[in-house]
């Protein structure tokens, strides 16, 4: 999460972090997700990446608001962990040569960034919550449920023929 | 993945690599746990790492039946992702001085780990299966089966008690 930990005293100071950590990631696969829009071949996976470009950039928008009913500054920081799986997506997306072998990497590569947020979005919804931010809490749940939504369309492309086609 | 991708032509190609990612993962995750342990608070928590510990093991037996029954090497590559994951649960792990915060922040960061793994072994389980191996799908299927348990444990742990201590 990059953050500097000895900032974090309180369950309150956790879940600022961890909402800055997350606004990072959002931010950084806004930036990805161009790029492996023009690598996919197969059209279906193109309009999907295209369809959760427009879906991240909502879900930045709610990250926003949600700094705001919180009374934080919005701010992200530096998240080595998505970092490192842009990073590995990247390299994959620039190098195969074979194109169905690429959509299944770039499957699996978008599936790892969904699960990344899937598990951070779970995690600040339970701490809202808990921090009594119903509010919060509401905005976070419709990202999570975005994001689930779209891991399973993503295993959904994956299982019905993207995956057969390169094998 | 670490991968040079210019290696990588074919879907058989893909899934020793990811294979290899995914036993990078383990090994850093063995290495990691003890770590985790020993900050642990919550007696249920510190026995859920250490149950992990043991289940980490075997997965690392598994993915080395798997190799030797596709006929493969047994190796490792530098996966960016799961370094980038665990960086962030050391920092973590070594600066919060609240106990109970910092158990919070601990089930968090071992979250992340289990649904990289969970996304790692769901698409090494559909490769598999796509290429005919069905033998090494079901090894990759109980390590997927026991890192979603996992999982579930640990939101329970997070939701029963111990966020809660910690707000």
């Amino acid at each position: 999460m990059g953050w500097f930990t000895k900032d974090i005293a309180t369950m309150d100071d956790l879940f600022v972090h961890q909402l800055q950590d997350v606004y990072y990631a959002e931010n950084q696969i806004r930036k990805a997700l161009p790029d492996m829009i023009e690598k996919a071949t197969d059209p279906a996976l193109k309009q999907g990446f295209q369809t959760h470009l427009q879906e991240t950039e909502g879900q930045i928008v709610r990250l926003k608001q949600v700094f705001r009913q919180h009374g934080v500054e919005e701010k992200g920081v530096t998240c080595p962990a998505i970092d490192g799986i842009l990073k590995e997506a990247d390299e994959v997306a620039g190098e195969i040569e074979d194109k169905q072998v690429l959509d299944a990497a770039l499957i699996a590569a978008a599936q790892a960034v969904e699960h990344y947020e899937i598990t951070r979005y779970g995690t600040l919804v339970a701490w809202a919550k808990q921090l009594g931010r119903d509010d919060c809490a509401a905005l976070l749940k419709q990202n999570l449920d975005e994001e689930a939504a779209t891991d399973a369309k993503l295993t959904k492309l994956a299982t019905s023929g993207i995956n057969r086609k390169a094998a």
